[in-house]
């Protein structure tokens, strides 16, 4: 199936209507607060990214919608089954009552049909994922007897089991439950209570995934405290592959990671695109400012760190109980176990512009690279020219690329369009998921827009159009449950950068 | 550490003095005749493949020349230690004889030594293997304190444990066994016999990667049934990452493998390098032939399939008994389970010689695709020039070019070097060892010396010097134990290929 990635990343074939995706259906798997909306939600934001037109079908949602509780902008979709808050109660997940069973494992169902019904009526969706516990055998064995009845045009179905006996992360996952829909305006305690009930009944029934799905010959993943372990049977599929590939690099650590943009060139000066340009002396004015900024950015974290370690115990023992932590356990010890003392690393790609922006970070503080993976959207035959001259030299050429800004490919040896540039940067998303280090990636506006599109979780149209102010550079931490995210502009009188407060509203564009 | 991988990629740092690789420890874990030697040889021509230095440190040869076994061009390394042939056999490895223990445990320590000295010793060094059973809990941490002591500038360590359950693949190695250095002509039944108990005192003190290791936080990987199931644990480090990635790829499907350049191109009649440029009527005349060759092998294929099949029922059952044919388990039967139907892809670059050579071959039988990734060489401003032109109009380019072709990047937007290609065709590796299918790749001279370097492991200079005589093509079928090799060349007055029976000893160059 890599025909189809590389097809659907190739813009002969995005544009080609007979294009039919890859299909995949993932069933997630695991008892309560187990993380597996975060998986799912990051999941979904990467292979969407891909261009695979990825959708979570959440069955708890249906529940809550089935049993009316009101929830603005959504209508009930059938007529009220148990008073509210009932259907979110403890008792609700009883499994010694066999109504509330029956109708667990309808909503269930109802969920998977409404998937299916997605996946296999449109040829643009490609992963359809269901978000549920599916933590019983017999649920399991009846979504999969209902899948193949139905399965379409379907090719590939993956089991997704989230597992977790780190006892500090699970409690700090059953607190973040408090604030869920199910809870929200609760009292605490009460609230805590009956979650743990609910728990309690799901642990009765309970059966992890393997014998019985690799009788079946079931493909599954299976991770254990947020990737400690993990386990897999029967990968084989390309986005299977994919999707393995990615959840082997999720890590939990905390850091900073920042993109920005080169200084400005000569060729940016006079609006030139695409070529290899030396720095402007406000390019230059520019760098010195961001080697002063990114210090003090990192000094700042690293103090905010150091206090919030000493309020927060609790918080030490997660970042230490956190396999993120554990890297290196033989050999050059690198004192990773301390936050504080995380590597810094900058990438720049190998063009002029870039490497001169990073030329002020001294080596001893700052682990350096050239990646040619950042390096501008190759314009082709338009290198050197400004889009004016295209527009009049080559109208046909600019209408085209007007058009189909994602898939254009410029004209000439080695021009490419964006989604080119999602296919190449695939490598340095994953390395990103990987590190526990602090990054800074210095690269080219467009490159820029793939990475914040991946980040920010944008729509295709999202990204091509997405205007990046000049001069403006981007921090992305990874928090529990997301993204932390600011955009800082650069002022040139005082040579310093400043947060944007109102950034979000301009980047979450969908 | 993917600064390293980038850097050792890119021709400013391969060049660099100061250049540390970085370093990953393999120890392989696992009973006799579970595919250990045959995992390391694949994954150290990987590894070497993507430039980092690897080698493999083999116990059981060492036990051989302790032991005086004469092996040609081998020197015993040490006094007799126990006559011929009883280091080989049976009664050796009996676990109940403490002076064999310890015996066998100073040879496993010495060749450990051997591979520390290799690794921390050298800049360039980057994975050491330890090809070894390693089946005791004991002779793990005998090892891993060992490391502990001197580990130097080693900064991973990896378990790598092959477990198999399949009782048809565990019989087919044993008998593999008979042909290796320790049976090799004895009388089968006797040697076999011999073997088994071997086996037998192996496994008395087997225990499986688990527990332990995970209690000292040791990461590992698991393989069960060629793929079938893996298991992995801490895996974090970026060497290790690369290693599963791969790992998790493998599949030992019978099936063709094509590599071809595209037709002679209107740019190529006249010596001119890199442009995109249409076939001439002899490249035309070219294609044609290629669609009538690959249409035959392929049948002859599958017929050979078939009188294989009827003869030999073991095959069949390896065949269905190997995880590979069950794809797509759900959903759309594409009758995998049969290798005659095996679907046949096509990938090209984007390159115009490419695409019409894969014109003539019809969309109803072969799966076609273009990927940017199998373009040619990018030779930037050089591109349009004869290498004359280069040596007269850019003497230091031409050059520099000579001398470091691997890490030479040519001057110019975009333009690449070999080490560039390497790192942008490691997906199309990845891809084709995961796949099934029969494959044709259609691209172009330097992207299929890159191509041939990874199948007949060939080293760094060897790869840029590579001959490849215009309009020869290759075949490499995967094969237990190793690929099968064959080289075609094309007589443009019949229009047909023919097997080129002498071509191993021009391309096994090293």
């Amino acid at each position: 199936m890599a025909s189809s990635t590389s097809s659907s990343l190739s813009c002969t074939k995005t544009i080609d209507p007979s294009y039919v995706a890859p299909k995949l259906l993932i069933i997630m798997v695991g008892l309560p607060a187990r993380g597996k909306s975060y998986i799912v939600r990051k999941l979904a934001r990467y292979l969407n990214w891909l261009q695979y037109e990825s959708r979570v079908f959440n069955v708890g949602e249906r529940r809550r919608v089935a049993a009316h509780i009101e929830r603005s902008g959504e209508k009930p979709v059938e007529k009220c089954l148990y008073p509210r808050p009932f259907s979110s109660s403890a008792a609700f997940f009883d499994p010694t009552n066999p109504d509330l069973v029956s109708v667990r494992e309808r909503i269930a169902l109802e969920t998977l049909e409404e998937l299916l019904d997605w996946l296999s009526g449109q040829e643009s969706s490609s992963v359809g994922i269901l978000d549920a516990t599916n933590s019983t055998l017999k649920r399991r064995q009846t979504l999969l007897s209902h899948i193949r009845r139905k399965a379409g045009t379907l090719n590939e179905v993956l089991l997704i089991e989230s597992c977790c006996f780190d006892q500090e992360i699970l409690e700090r996952n059953f607190r973040l439950k408090l604030n869920g829909p199910d809870y929200r305006n609760q009292d605490p305690d009460e609230a805590l209570k009956d979650f743990r009930q609910r728990v309690v009944f799901y642990e009765k029934s309970y059966v992890p995934l393997g014998e019985a799905e690799e009788q079946d010959k079931i493909p599954y993943l299976q991770t254990i405290d947020v990737g400690r372990k993990t386990n897999t049977h029967l990968i084989q599929g390309f986005l299977s592959t994919q999707v393995v590939e990615y959840m082997l690099n999720f890590n939990l650590s905390e850091r900073q990671i920042w993109i920005f943009c080169g200084g400005e060139s000569m060729d940016d000066s006079v609006g030139k695109i695409g070529r290899r340009s030396d720095l402007t002396e406000d390019g230059q004015r520019y760098a010195a400012s961001l080697v002063s900024f990114i210090h003090k950015e990192r000094e700042r974290w690293e103090q905010d760190m150091q206090s919030h370690r000493l309020q927060n115990h609790d918080s030490t023992k997660l970042r230490v109980s956190d396999p993120a932590q554990k890297e290196h356990t033989l050999g050059s010890q690198t004192g990773k176990d301390s936050p504080s003392l995380l590597n810094f690393c900058i990438w720049t790609s190998t063009m002029p512009q870039a490497i001169q922006t990073a030329s002020g970070f001294c080596e001893e503080r700052y682990v350096k690279s050239q990646m040619k993976t950042l390096d501008d959207l190759n314009a082709g035959d338009m290198a050197g020219l400004t889009f004016e001259e295209i527009a009049t030299l080559q109208p046909a050429v600019y209408a085209a690329r007007k058009q189909y800004k994602l898939q254009y490919r410029w004209p000439g040896l080695g021009g490419e369009c964006y989604l080119d540039v999602i296919h190449r940067l695939r490598p340095i998303i994953l390395e990103l998921e990987r590190r526990k280090d602090h990054m800074l990636l210095i690269t080219h506006r467009a490159v820029v827009r793939v990475l914040l599109s991946y980040f920010l979780d944008l729509r295709r149209d999202d990204l091509a159009e997405m205007v990046i102010p000049k001069n403006w550079g981007f921090s992305l931490e990874p928090v529990s449950y997301g993204i932390r995210f600011g955009a800082y502009s650069y002022r040139p009188e005082s040579g310093t950068f400043h947060l944007e407060p109102n950034a979000q509203s301009m980047f979450f564009l969908s």
